[in-house]
């Protein structure tokens, strides 16, 4: 499917409110080839968007609208920065409008609805379109992405592990699936904006924890992506914990090479892998990368270590919410709309 | 009114899940001659204290209780550590029993009834009980504290503002009355624990800004006060600002030194007025107090600059939450059972 | 002076590993007209600007050069990022080689030698240049950059005072020029990148605190200014803070409305004043401005409190690092060669 | 040995300016037992101890003074909170007269000579010291500190792996010893209170990375402790990551359970090795520890997480400063001169 003949993408965002809103807004206020045309959210109907949000003032002058009375199915393509559940309620009418849809939630991440019911306790009510959508992961499935009608923005932990993993992965004997950690630490922002005592300024700062005791709904995303990398199964223990920063994701992965492997150039190995790509960086063997070098760009940054033969470790950043979220969503839409991929996100990390 | 004989002091607290509350539990478990009696909570009835506040597993043991199936009737005293409006419903009660009070929300804070209610949205419906209440300002009010019924626990804000300017007031002619700023800073934990946006880490975090641009509910708590001690009208310009950090607010007050006073030794007057005060700390001539100089200890600093002859300003540090709050409401309790002031709050700010 | 014909103009920088260096990096290489040619730096000769600053990985490709043997006099223009006084040194050389010249220290920004000597605590070298050079704040002195050949850049909190108080002082009547107070928080970015203890993370977090209480040097440049615009004596009471966050700035301006003045539309009077300035944002009446609003943005925004007739407080934030430095410094460049002013500087600010 | 018969233990403090010495200071101070006879600082020498460092202002009276001016042979014990290598070179002389060492630094820690040299770039001049000293872990070593007249006090990382591993490596066959991660953080504090530019605020705040790519001088600390429990050879896979956080370190440890160890109640024995230890809290099955939960406290907490039959996950928590430095040096003293061990360290963590 090609782009739209020279006229600018009318773009719809259901749910703005949130940091993926938000941070989408950013992003496409500035996209040389957007235009929005509407921002919903039911609660704050009538507010100008940039009255909640002062960062955006100058640069986005629309309030937000109810979705009923929003051009929605005008539009070319709708975000959907909204909870889970809700673009599968919104999806068939759009599509039968011609409006492709972008899904930051898990709507359309698993393929395995009997997992998706498990872990989001509701039941997956299109499976249809769930068949033809595509896990927006460009690394992976770039060419699927371009000709998608639907497309499942992923998690922002799967992000991180599975492109640190892909290359392992895609060849056989390289390394150990059965034992795979994920010792993953996530910013604030990742559990969003809505009010709750643990994310407190007062509770959250200051202090490191680990959650998700019980298990995380990320856990069965990342392994249905690595599983189907792999052609086969594999075993992940996946721990998150919580750091105190706003923005930024460290996942540091711990794989056993195999005996046989342990003469592989691994740093050759990504390099060669991820040469063509935009937004992944392989760092210099010896590297340690740090979150800001991310910041507010959608970047992802790889380094590996290798402390002794059987161990391989893999270091991953990225902002939660660029790469992790919006920025990955603009990514996918200038794929599907014939523009070059770094369109508008050709941006410089913030640091300090 | 003298101590309980050498029993221990038999304490409740009412609402003991907020920030306030977990700190009354902080320094009272260490207290020596404490004995908690009972937690309330309606809300978490049944639920472990150290289950919620894992800081406090191992030194204390009780659950959370509804207040009517608690034994606050038989206690010595009882902390209110409540929203607004809470103990004004209680205290009668209480007394009956000869309970004592001490109150760390606004209840017992106001003496004009007026404003109160204009600040507050409520009805005082115990002008009675007020009207023999005693601001439990320390430093200024040490004896009728000690006799107090009811003790109104000062505002976090008010506590630094009135004690920054008791020296200048207490003598006329030092400084212009009508015409004192307090630019005030305080760390987010004043905001409670209560779950809402603005405080959010990520929204609270790598920022700062003003808040209560309408006005603020401590404003006419501290011109009470000061009026009182300057004995006639005082104007004051009263802006507070949110800063990224738990614990800690900073003031910084402004005053127009009068032509006839500007020879006068303003650090000696300090000096001379706090002398004998354990918790208030005069600092040398030259100092620049930060926050974390008290952190979760009970002291308040003071040092005074002298930019120009006409002008002087104080610059007040201390921890929210202890002399701001829950340490004050312990030196008030050991006013008030003839305990030396500083029983269970000889506590060295933690820094780093 | 106009542009360079179409061509990119060669850029310079002076000393960038510091953070304003950084900074300038962002911006410029993203800048449409911009050709970075050299960054020196004597004590990084060789590294590449990427391996320091990881976020300009893929972005910058030039190694640090030392300036002996950087093609700075090719340049058109050069910023230095550097210490005090260097700028002075090189300033002769470079502008009779045809390079103009944005110093981002102190250099060029007091026209008061004997002020300039006395803070800084260094003889001023080339008072001709000083003479000729301007200063950089562009909402103050536009036609002037347009041609000049060497500006200062202002420092960061003169930035917001001057451009917080510009519209009153413009005035005569308005405001008690003998009475000015700011009462300025900077987060600690703005002491630099160079190794110190009181700027440590486990010193400077979770705390707040007054510094510079023997006075700062960014006195008497405030001072100037004022006066220059006022057309007459200012006192100004300047009170300087540190907030524990990287970016931004908050000053807090309180001043006495005259008595025949206080029916003044002070709201109006701002958004008139800055009415087509790009950066310059007068927020609507009852805004609290908050320093995450222009974080990582060029945009200074402004907001107004009028707590009683007598009084009026302005509320001003920025990123030091941005319009208080780097981006004012592009700002400058733009105007300098005929580009629109907003040109590489149309930057949502990052939020969360 | 027993105490010092009701007299007062005269405690001497070599290199008092760290941010070990003040956290010293800070428990000390408030130590019912203890005399504090001198605080030695070259640099500062003459220097009020409570000017730099405020938090003590009314708590030490004491100024830095020179080792060579100071009583420190006049000590029942001195502490060493030094750069490595210091307490070498004075052990001898101070055993000499008598004073017992507890030793901050890693002099006393490894008795692996060739591991120490290498990993500290220095030669251990003392070996026979160095053979006759205790590390000083209590939960490990309990009855030889008691007796011993030189104490290595355990690095931070160490104490929260080795008391985390502890329970399993006491028994055959309950894990593999071949595969043991250890991904580690830690709060800034653990750097110290040396000027430098990756700890600065504006580097390491709203950020988190990896380091020690090259190695860790803990690690082989960690390895000998461990394989002294386990009695034979373990490997260890250690990461250090840095958490923008003042104080706190969080230990997330994964264990392959062996096939026969599948069955073990873990909780169960956890809970049994540490029934009795007042400062080892093996909190509920299910617990998500924290690091505020022990903030500026001498308790580590320890958490077990079970994804999967053969894997075991220990969380464990403590505050870098306390139990992973200074109070775990304090509590050493207590049982080398016969004090219950918990004196002076029955604090409750600051929360928030």
């Amino acid at each position: 499917m090609a782009a739209v003949n020279g006229k600018k993408i009318k773009v719809g965002i259901v749910g703005g409110t949130g940091y993926t809103g938000v941070e989408l807004l950013r992003l496409l206020s500035c996209h040389p080839n957007v235009e929005l045309t509407a921002i919903t959210s039911r609660k704050e109907e009538g507010m100008p968007v940039a009255q909640m949000y002062p960062n955006l003032r100058g640069h986005v002058d629309l309030c937000f609208t109810t979705p009923e009375t929003s051009p929605l199915e005008q539009c070319d393509v709708v975000f959907f920065a909204t909870p889970h559940g809700v673009a599968m309620e919104q999806a068939k009418s759009l599509l039968d409008h011609g409006v492709r849809i972008i899904d930051l939630a898990a709507d359309f991440r698993l393929q395995d609805t009997v997992a998706f019911e498990q872990w989001y306790n509701m039941p997956h009510t299109c499976p249809d379109i769930l068949a033809e959508s595509v896990y927006g992961l460009v690394e992976l499935n770039r060419e699927k992405i371009a000709n998608a009608r639907v497309v499942g923005n992923p998690g922002c932990y799967p992000t991180t592990v599975v492109l640190g993993l892909l290359p392992l992965l895609r060849r056989q004997g390289l390394i150990d699936p059965s034992y795979i950690i994920a010792d993953c630490k996530s910013g604030v922002s990742g559990a969003g904006r809505k009010a709750s005592v643990p994310t407190l300024f007062s509770e959250a700062s200051d202090n490191f924890k680990a959650y998700g005791v019980g298990g995380h709904r990320h856990h069965p995303e990342i392994t249905e992506q690595l599983e189907g990398i792999a052609g086969g199964a594999v075993q992940l223990t996946f721990q998150p914990h919580l750091v105190p920063m706003i923005r930024g994701m460290f996942s540091t992965i711990y794989v056993r090479v195999q005996p046989d492997a342990q003469s592989t150039d691994f740093q050759a190995l990504y390099e060669q892998h991820y040469a063509g790509e935009p937004f992944v960086d392989v760092m210099p063997a010896g590297s340690a990368p740090e979150t800001r070098s991310v910041r507010a760009s959608n970047q992802l940054r790889i380094a590996l270590q290798r402390p002794n033969p059987g161990q391989l470790i893999i270091l991953v950043v990225q902002d939660n919410l660029v790469k992790g979220a919006s920025g990955q969503a603009v990514q996918n839409m200038n794929l599907m709309f014939g523009l070059p991929e770094t369109t508008g996100l050709d941006l410089v990390a913030v640091l300090p």
